[in-house]
């Protein structure tokens, strides 16, 4: 099944551009003439979530916050969210209001609206939610495939906190005795869009963005790819969220390698020109050069990049 | 479960509106400040479509053609669509790529683009498309709600071909010796959304407008409440297409009736001022009054409103 998947996202990512569109499939979302972003994210579960780790909340709050990192992550202002909510038959009118009370709580953070939408039958819960975005007065929409050889790599925060807050959700025995176990739980359970940090760098000159979804590795290697580079990623520079490291040594993986394949952080990754001036949270941890497309992982000079670089979803 | 599922219709549709939008849940699509419209509909199979009956080109064209049809709805052309695609493990490869062939083929006849979406695997196959557009110059979006007592309803084309094209798929022995058979079910597997003609009645005044997606009498019903007022269906006015008062009589139900409450024809049905200009095809089929509000249907001036209006959606 998962190679199939893999052909029919190839299929479904080849459709015609006409008029209108400034940028097609491929990046997080796609750009109209007047700058109008859009972009349409799935949340299944037993896919994407977990209706046995996530509440109707949480699945709700997850299912706007991935669409609004990826306005986010095109430097560009939310406007309106529309939900296709698909609803087994065990799914309650009163788990519904929950999960549409924390969208609605979400967007209310980022002053924009869920606009409408459908409501299906449907074997599984599921919600596709697209998302309408802006980009700011004088501010093109940052695509990923815009770095420049030279330009620096920087993350918008702290990784790791989702993959091991999915660790504990598995295996509770896991969380005995390690620190910020319950913030790492919800930064799983409740990822934080960046649209603020979004528009900064977006501001600041980002020559190329999108959000880290599925690990830092697998999506700078798509950056790099998009944009004909090489990602040089020095992994002692990718800072690590706080309980990170504990999770790893539990799991049996270095620590900077689990915070840089986990998926689902949502923070950003910018191609950033030399000498930009950049707010402090945000860290340097590598950069574009010439070589061979794709990513590579350095550990004080050696190259050690995975054969995994991060999480493919689509179903085991 | 049904109740359940209008129940959860009601919670959705609940949000709030915040800046940026004009037009929120409610009507067949939200408008944005500037114009902009925005719809989502969801195509599940068992609950919208069958793969019993509709080949995955069908159910690909099915799927933009209902977003494409709110879009006329609203007299707003559209510009880019997104779908989200849920995978089961029993659909191909091969059936993806025709599935979004026909999909595309269907934009390109209406100039616009499938911008991107999302692939997901998931029990059923189910297409969740939002899609983008935007009214014509000085031309406002119209509302199911904006009707006023007098206007004429007027209906874009002959109705009840798609529900006597489903009779005819699910008992193909009804099919022997009915003429424009082919055309029935081609109209059930393959709906035309009335772009032009969205375009035109919005241009000529429509003060109301919207898709008949359910049947005439329970999207007139609809508008009729959205407006505070009663629409006056004269059944003996409203067109029916070719071979389905054949299928009607095969059935059981008086031909007027069957074509006045089968779902899924998208013709538009709209109020216009008395004396607007209208197209020859366009067709006069009652009037907004001031009585109670919700829709009547008479026949030869006796009411005949039957007490089921329409097709509601949702899953058996």
């Amino acid at each position: 099944m998962h190679g199939e998947l893999e052909l029919i996202r190839l299929i479904a990512a080849r459709a015609g551009m006409r008029g209108g569109v400034s940028v097609g499939i491929g990046d997080d979302a796609a750009v109209l003439d007047d700058g109008t972003v859009l972009a349409l994210d799935m949340v299944v579960d037993g896919v994407h979530v977990s209706r046995a780790t996530h509440s109707p909340a949480d699945i709700g709050h997850t299912a706007l916050a991935v669409n609004l990192s990826d306005v986010a992550a095109m430097g560009a202002t939310p406007i309106a969210a529309m939900v296709g909510l698909g609803v087994p038959d065990d799914l309650s009118a009163d788990d519904v209001d929950q999960m549409y009370r924390a969208m609605d709580a979400l967007a209310g953070e980022y002053s924009m609206s869920v606009v409408g939408g459908d409501v299906s039958a449907s074997p599984v819960l599921s919600l596709s939610v697209a998302i309408c975005g802006r980009a700011g007065d004088g501010v093109r929409p940052v695509l990923r495939s815009g770095a420049r050889s030279g330009d620096l790599l920087v993350v918008s925060g702290p990784l790791g906190a989702s993959a091991a807050g999915l660790a504990l959700l598995r295996d509770p025995s896991i969380g005995a005795g390690i620190a910020h176990a319950e913030a790492l739980t919800q930064a799983h359970r409740r990822p934080i869009p960046l649209v603020d940090d979004g528009l900064h760098l977006a501001e600041a000159g980002a020559s190329a963005m999108l959000d880290i979804s599925d690990g830092l590795l697998l999506d700078a290697d798509r950056m790099a790819r998009a944009s004909g580079l090489r990602a040089e990623i020095d992994l002692g520079a990718v800072p690590r969220a706080g309980g990170v490291d504990d999770v790893a040594a539990v799991v049996g993986m270095p620590s900077d390698l689990f915070a840089a394949t986990g998926g689902e952080d949502y923070q950003l990754l910018a191609a950033m020109p030399p000498g930009t001036g950049l707010e402090p949270h945000v860290t340097v941890i590598g950069r574009m050069t010439d070589g061979a497309p794709g990513v590579s992982a350095q550990r004080n000079g050696v190259d050690v990049t995975p054969a995994r670089l991060g999480w493919e979803h689509g179903g085991a």
